[in-house]
């Protein structure tokens, strides 16, 4: 790694005495030349190895201003070495009584070890680079020209660039190769009375109507009564021996609650994003409104004009939630605590073509989600593993398997692999449909490790670690894998589920 | 009303023999005299008073063209009359083997009666309309110069034009009056027991906290459990007795929903707005992503370029349930209908401000509809009535009283003043809040007429008119009026609520 930084100190007043300046103020160019051989013998090589950091090669002032040249290796980077050097220069200024205005960057170039071809060999995408000009292929390595300013220093830009770049190899390294899957266990084999696709004939007997949207359906009384019961299962064997409460977790998401749960780092391409109008006033819509009246049509054009962006919807159920706890510090007597979520609607703009209840753009979830010390919380999820076992086996008596995958908040920001600690992880729970033959989907466990709390600076009186865990229960993917095995006629269900369901009730017909 | 229109008929060929054209095919002249003629003392008169309608006033024929001014007054409207007229011609045409190919209008004036300096004693705003190119004011009249073509004549844009006039003159005449509010019920006096704002309360007891959005909470579990209570004494008071069934309604609104409910035509300033992905191609957001990584901020400009909007989130709670039966003949056996919904948020923009848990721009309802001949429908709003009381007076023992008040939907399309027919309108809940003095709408009662089975195309196989009407009970907006009253020690509230709601439990306590 090369840094090659050409940058201007812009000052209070003339730096040097010349023979038009003024003959008070000013300083020895003596003083100058003193000031970079001591940043170039110890300030610029401070904690980089002996032979390595940076260097102002070429300096020169004119006027206000002092310009500087600085090479460097990735030991003392050349920015970190402007902002150095720029503390050294306001120290002997200050002297003269001549103060620092800012800094101008006038070039700034890093090179990189770069594998020829890499980007066409490994389909790595770098044409377009935040904050860079311009990007030169050399010889073994690739040359970023920056556009970037004082503030982008103070911001770690250049750094966070390099890291950007690093991710995007490693990011590559995994492309291709299928995300981590790995059996834990596996109910036994069931007995499936259908073979149909559960949706179709959910429509067919009018238990659901496709909605106007995209993958979103209106429930009916007859599947919303079976929810409701999944529910109670939750609630009776679960949620309530284990000590849960129940709270509502916001369902609009504002960004900053996906910049601290890393979802903005890659959500986007499945985002229902929210926009808010720009003016309340009335005045400001007229010409919408009168637009719509005119045509009998929304002019969507029109309208994103006058929006703003401001989050999304939920997507993943348990980040909201953190804000309630964003900044506190919690007494460990506390602990453990268990709460859970089923206030409302989650979405993904999935991709096209339909498939039914199993894969909606628009569904419902009943979120869990568990705090404590990082042994309370593996302990935790290994009890809701057995009680899960115990619901599918004892009450739905469904066919399924856990397999040990990716952790969801990884995936979730477009990472593969596996967490760093064994401890953290996810298992997904799947169900085979037989009409398909297809495993789905329809829960999963998670230990997050402390990646919450610390995103959302929570803190421990004792100052020990904090721990979280999720699980998210999909009503239309509970729905989907129990109906897919058994069927819509109540007399194939498990004697205890019917009994909990009770009869379905009749409400609608159509001729 | 006078309207002007220059237009040409495109045709398939010459219409005349010209001396230069070919001796075979074109149309004599004194055929087209004669055509013109039939119009102007027949067709353009049909249906018009006597010595009212439209004529052809000159005509013109260039090669393929056929140029034609109209004048007319508002009995047959000149564009109209082109229609008329263009159907004429290509009768005549086809005769000798001509194509009509299409209409081409090079200007279109239409003169309304128009008070002078109606804008600025009015606040009329008419500086610009959808499809005119100019607005001119004459003495007692306003010219506007369209910018129309053949296919905006065919969706009646001038007719829907001068329509959009009349109602802003219209709404504007019902402007600065208040709305509809005739009080029609007041409960006995209560004693009130907590005279501070509920909201901060809850907040220094960590009932709730405010989320990262604007207007939204994140509910603790005491205050949750409150909000389930509210829901079981709904249950059990009112929606099982009284033969109701839970559905599951869609929360994100397509824009056709609200076109059909009538939404479309005023929320624009309240909305929260969905947009999707313009592409799901995760290449297509990594500009995005890298900019985030690089920069820690989520880059809303560049999102807004790569989304589309194509609704919103719920506002009224009923429109999309309307789609479960959209186009439906329905068995006048199954009538009355009765369904709820409780399966998310609903949304509104509200005016800046803090307005604590009364007034949010995220909050929880749960909306009951009933569908049934005028009667019943009537009969049952009367029926809900009476439930609503019993459990105010009886179970929460609040001070509330009833108003009839504009109907919600008509209040909606931004309309004031009350329907049509007498059954149809709206019963808004008030409560007292003692810390402000102030009334807060708690809930509704609303017989909806027609309105939803009409523009959902609902009908009954009898062939007797459908009705519906709905009533909306916002959680929130409960807890408030409650709780104002009362204030949060559960030994205030009344036996009866307190046995339902049970023990609030105490999960979190914060340093």
């Amino acid at each position: 790694m090369k840094f090659e930084l050409k940058a201007h100190l812009r000052c209070s007043g003339a730096v040097v005495r010349t023979r038009t300046g003024t003959p008070e103020g000013g300083v020895n160019l003596s003083d100058i030349d003193e000031c970079v051989a001591y940043c170039n013998k110890e300030l610029l090589k401070k904690g980089a190895p002996p032979g390595c950091g940076a260097e102002v090669v070429r300096w020169k002032v004119v006027d206000e201003r002092i310009t500087l040249e600085i090479v460097s290796d990735r030991f003392v980077r050349a920015h970190d070495a402007l902002l150095r050097v720029k503390k050294e220069f306001a120290r002997l200024l200050g002297r003269y009584r001549i103060g620092l205005r800012g800094i101008e960057i006038e070039d700034y170039k890093i090179a990189l070890e770069w594998e020829e071809g890499a980007e066409e060999k490994e389909g790595l995408r770098i044409r377009k680079l935040p904050f860079v000009k311009e990007i030169r292929h050399r010889k073994g390595s690739l040359e970023l020209v920056l556009d970037v300013d004082e503030s982008s220093l103070d911001k770690k830009i250049p750094d966070r660039l390099i890291r950007l770049l690093e991710e995007k190899k490693e990011a590559n390294r995994w492309k291709g190769k299928s995300e981590h899957w790995e059996l834990i266990f596996e109910s036994e084999k069931k007995e499936h009375y259908f073979d149909k696709d559960p949706t179709e004939a959910m429509i067919q007997r009018d238990w659901l109507q496709h909605a106007a949207g995209r993958g979103q359906y209106v429930y009916g009384p007859q599947i919303t009564q079976i929810f409701r019961a999944f529910e109670k299962i939750l609630l009776d064997e679960l949620l309530i021996p284990l000590g849960y409460n129940e709270m509502v977790f916001p369902k609009f998401i504002a960004w900053d609650v996906w910049k601290r749960s890393g979802h903005a780092k890659g959500i986007y391409p499945e985002m229902y994003y929210v926009c808010t109008p720009k003016s309340r006033d009335p005045e400001y819509w007229e010409d919408v409104i009168d637009y719509f009246k005119v045509t009998n049509e929304v002019p969507v054009d029109m309208i994103m004009e006058k929006i703003e962006n401001v989050g999304g919807m939920c997507y993943a159920q348990c980040p909201p939630f953190w804000v309630f706890l964003q900044g506190k510090i919690l007494p460990d007597d506390i602990l453990p605590v268990k709460v859970f979520d089923r206030s409302g609607t989650s979405y993904r703009y999935e991709s096209g073509g339909l498939h039914g209840i199993e894969r909606l753009d628009e569904f419902h979830r009943v979120e869990l989600i568990w705090i404590g010390k990082k042994q309370e919380v593996i302990d935790h999820a290994k009890l809701l593993q057995e009680r899960y076992r115990q619901i599918f086996s004892e009450i739905l008596e469904i066919e399924w398997r856990e397999a040990w995958v990716t952790p969801w908040f990884m995936a979730q920001e477009g990472r593969t692999g596996l967490a760093e600690s064994k401890e953290v992880g996810t298992i997904d729970y799947e169900a085979v449909l037989p009409y398909s033959g297809k495993w789905l989907e329809f829960q999963n466990v998670s230990v997050n490790g402390y990646k919450y709390p610390s995103g959302f600076s929570v803190k421990l009186q004792s100052g020990a670690e904090l721990w979280s865990g999720c699980s998210g229960v999909g009503l239309e993917r509970w729905a989907a894998s129990l109906l897919a095995q058994k069927g819509l006629d109540p007399d194939k269900w498990s004697e205890k589920f019917r009994s909990i369901v009770g009869e379905l009730p009749e409400v609608f017909r159509f001729l």
